[in-house]
């Protein structure tokens, strides 16, 4: 047994840190949800045993108008203590916002591929994060923690796909930048684990482990595929979006975001810690879902809630 | 990297045998198809390049109304050289109607947990076994393969978790009988990938590899990363539904069957040869999903669909 169960298990963490991106990289792909749900929405979150929760974004309001609240979200929500809540900022401006609204801890995002770069943040990428040192400088001195976000680490829409030592190389800039965590996005999920691996192999040649985060979107059904392939990699930090929130924009009517339900699933089923209780986070899945009309986008909150009405019969 | 790209893709199969399953254990779930759109199915799958289509079942009418059309489907069905047409055949009489309506294999079914045999076939395991002896021998002395399907391989809706041992000494058992291949399925979807290894390890160690097959439901999402393990483990006969056909009848409107679509994309992009055509298998999901007026349950034919679109607009 060269591949079998106790090799392959052996590098995987004990614990994993889930950081929901639900609230701010699932709802911006929503029209119109309320500033009231939008706080039910993390305040239920918090709830969950969840630590991390990309709570919003202080972007411009003229490009991504489903944020325009997001003081009003940073002021009515009820904070958890040991609780992260995060905003996405993409410039000075934003960091301003960002600290006036208390955020915990701010995220910047680039692209690994300079088509994508181009056509989401209008620049290059040499450019985008020359754009970021001040913003990381700011949020430093102010004891302010920033994560990156690189999208497109394996496949760019635009470019096609991307060597992984490109990907390294940005993702290293972004951590030599003062960013403590970077998460690598398949924005358009066309990875499989095998590519998505050689990714990781190469950010891990030239970064700490602990500086890395996985980023998948189920796109093409490999998600969880890929964050499997990551813990068997030893990577301990998943993004995930509850009920699957969030479409992909490139791809309309196909899935985005990986659930943090399968997610949680797979991890705690593997003997790996999330500190999240499953059943509760399916219900917050579920009653974001029926304000906005549709189903969960996660097979595993389908098969609880399924179980439960079966069991209610 | 002790778990990395090159250690963990040393034991890939170079290709798979996909089995599509879709006509039977998809149609079977769903109310009222006719025999043309079954016979179509068929026909249009059969020119994907798929090489194993388990086609129809011969059991009771009275039990499986909407597989009553058998003998219609296999007769009018057009036969491509190279394709295996499957029927499934509990019991004597089921192998002399597939025998008769020409059927290139069947197959019989196990479980390998006491309750499911007890609430699904109405005996114990070991009366099941000793049912099949019969058709065992009858179908070699007609120069019919058997293949045997394993069921709850590991978890049961009745009895919990089911032990690696177990499920093996079953495997091993109608093996033993003369079935050339199990195909060990997770019915409830409930594995996670180092459970699922742990079942697989059992079996590889009294079984040969070659023998062994896996039949994963997508229930709670961990379908793709359990095919993914097993690849890791040298697995090369894979059973997978178009358009995931099929939901789970133990938990209404949660998902069944995996998707072949996915399965191939998973294959095809990790260098592993399914010999069928993608896109044209996402065409064949789209049009029997169409039929039954739903969406298909594939992420991979959801994206090849909406680029297409996209590409059109």
């Amino acid at each position: 047994m060269k591949n079998g169960l106790f090799t392959a298990s052996a590098s995987f963490p004990k614990q994993v840190n889930i950081v929901e991106v639900g609230p701010r990289d699932g709802l911006q792909n929503e029209l119109s949800v309320s500033t009231a749900d939008k706080v039910a929405l993390v305040d239920q979150l918090s709830a969950t045993g969840l630590r991390h929760i990309e709570t919003s974004a202080f972007v411009s309001p003229k490009w991504v108008p489903q944020m325009a609240d997001s003081a009003d979200v940073f002021q009515q929500i009820t904070r958890v203590p040991g609780v992260t809540y995060t905003a996405l900022t993409p410039n000075l401006k934003g960091l301003e916002l960002a600290i006036a609204a208390g955020a915990d801890e701010i995220a910047v995002f680039a692209s690994a591929s300079e088509g994508f770069s181009q056509q989401n943040i209008n620049c290059s990428i040499a450019e985008s994060l020359k754009r970021f040192e001040p913003v990381l400088r700011i949020a430093n001195e102010n004891g302010i923690a920033v994560r990156g976000y690189l999208s497109c680490v394996t496949d760019c829409p635009y470019d096609g796909p991307t060597l992984p030592a490109q990907t390294a190389q940005i993702a290293n800039a972004l951590y030599q930048m003062g960013c403590y965590e970077i998460s690598l996005g398949d924005t358009i999920g066309k990875a499989t684990p095998l590519r998505f691996a050689a990714m990781l192999e190469a950010c891990m040649n030239d970064l700490p482990l602990q500086a890395l985060a996985v980023h998948c979107h189920n796109t093409w059904g490999q998600a969880l595929a890929n964050i499997y392939q990551s813990l068997l990699m030893g990577v301990s930090t998943i993004d995930a979006s509850v009920a699957g929130l969030g479409g992909c924009p490139y791809a309309p009517g196909a899935s985005g975001n990986v659930a943090t339900e399968d997610v949680v699933y797979l991890c705690e089923q593997s003997g790996i810690q999330t500190g999240i209780d499953l059943d509760k986070l399916a219900d917050v899945g579920a009653a974001i879902c029926q304000r906005l009309g549709k189903q969960p986008n996660s097979n595993a909150a389908l098969a609880i809630l399924a179980a439960r009405r079966q069991k209610q019969a």
